[in-house]
């Protein structure tokens, strides 16, 4: 039973027995629900709780990365069957008024620049009124959404949460807000769903390596669909496709070349540039500002050798004088 | 002299002495014009006026790629030197009330799937009340732009006017609309500036290698900043972001993948899928209407050794019941 408001047939809290940092199909599901059903996840921070709101830079010397993402589930969906769709409609997603955007280098090698940002680096963001609050009075409008949606993979053993597959997991797709509703391929019985790793807000592309990295519960219903199949995720949203979620002005830098990662990696380093000139802001504090709020867009895939990938940088998140 | 209704100070016509068809820093420049002059262009369509209103398929088999595309100028802009900023206001577009949407297999092999679609294709779009009308009852919103816009190379010689560089070109970025103000870098001499290939409208990425492209007249103010020098194209914007200048519904498809131009074809070839199973669109129709009207964006790109590539269809294009 279930209704709009949120009220939810199972909830899935974030101890240790709900949580794992591997995608395995052979993970006893923690409960198991009916298509229809609405369920309400604990998720933690993609730390583990490692880093909280009182860290600094210094902290992620010691940060363990074994437990990045936690997630929590699994949860079976009765009925659900390889081939199948597994629809989850993303009812409500809670912060705790926090989050926090790191720069991981060593072991993980994290982020588009990774080379030229050799140096750990960490933002705690406080959220307030819908905006999350960085250096200068920059405020970034939050949108949140799950990092990590997934279904297990067919493929037996331990697979890591870092790259996403075709049935999900790691896809940091940021108009996976509440209202927008993700469709996955089964791949095993009972579909076996986790989530974790939520974000208050990204920019397409997370270019440092994290988003706005926040503890969250999550609410979602669940559906099945037998009569079609797919073979990656698929959704429907309605955004917000801009921070204010109607057109305001953006400043582009672009990344013309033969690769598409090389262009990304051109338009973003300009975007840096940019915000380092015209902004003031730290080179470093920059790369983290992109990640949260800049967009990269595929302008021209077609013009060969050369591709067009531009970052869109929103102007309002600026404070005006 | 010049003011805001679109009185220009100079007007350059689309007769042969001002149309060149490659990038050359030898050409002579048709005019020359102050920093702060508004200047007027009148740029064929990116055939050169082979294919018209009245075009066929068929007549792709005719077509003479070598005009392709078709720019108007150069003019010289006073006093900007190599290293310099030229600053591009795009004060208004004019489009003469049609374009079209082409698939060129063969010689030129453009496209995103140009293996996957060996036959020619057109559509011929009329415009009306600012949109441009598909097949089924489809209304695509129309903000035009021009493909390539641009400043000649350092590098002597002619350049194919088919890949973008440095100095801009067929950049195709959608969101150089009226009101927004393309910075190119200064390569040569009084820049000599050229611009042509309009198009009505576009996806992000392009991806069946022609946008909706129309003969168009460009209404540009120039300045010249020195102050400061870029290495790339950039912009201001204010788009629009969405076909309706605010958040809407769209229906997402994902490539996952470990290089970007694959996931990109993925993440295409999954919404042509879509349109073909739940629009009832032919399989050419839905890949011609991807390039007008669907947006590619890079998710992540940094989730090793797998990113992300969404391609975003907006559902208000199609009819309600």
């Amino acid at each position: 039973m279930s209704d709009e408001s949120g009220t939810a047939d199972y909830q899935v809290s974030a101890d240790d027995d709900a949580v794992h940092s591997s995608w395995d199909n052979d993970l006893e599901p923690v409960a198991t629900v009916e298509p229809g059903d609405v369920v309400r996840f604990e998720c933690r921070d993609a730390t583990n709780g490692q880093l909280g709101p009182g860290s600094t830079a210094a902290d992620i010397a010691t940060l363990d990365v074994g437990p990045i993402h936690p997630l929590t589930g699994p949860i079976a969906i009765e009925g659900a069957r390889p081939g199948d769709v597994l629809e989850v409609e993303l009812v409500e997603l809670e912060h705790h008024g926090w989050g926090q955007t790191l720069v991981l280098p060593g072991e993980l090698e994290l982020g588009l620049l990774a080379d030229e940002f050799p140096e750990p680096a960490l933002h705690v963001w406080e959220f307030e009124d819908g905006i999350a609050r960085f250096v200068d009075g920059i405020e970034v409008p939050i949108d949140p959404f799950p990092g990590v949606i997934g279904v297990e993979p067919a493929e037996d053993g331990a697979h890591s949460t870092f790259p996403p597959r075709s049935v999900g997991g790691n896809l940091d797709i940021k108009h996976l807000t509440a209202g927008s509703t993700l469709s996955l391929p089964v791949a095993v019985e009972d579909a076996l769903f986790s989530i974790g790793d939520c974000h208050a807000t990204q920019g397409d592309g997370e270019v440092c390596g994290t988003g706005i990295e926040a503890p969250m519960t999550v609410t979602c219903r669940f559906d099945v669909r037998s009569e079609s199949s797919i073979e990656q995720p698929r959704f429907e949203t309605t955004g917000p496709f801009t921070p204010t979620g109607r057109d305001e002005p953006m400043y582009g830098t672009t990344g013309v070349g033969d690769d598409l990662m090389a262009a990304a990696r051109t338009a973003i380093r300009q975007q840096i540039d940019h915000m380092q000139a015209e902004r003031g802001l730290g080179r470093t504090e920059a790369y983290m500002l992109c990640s949260a709020a800049v967009d990269l867009k595929v302008s021209e895939a077609v013009n060969a050798p050369n591709w067009v990938v531009s970052a869109y940088l929103p102007e309002g998140i600026f404070p005006t004088e």
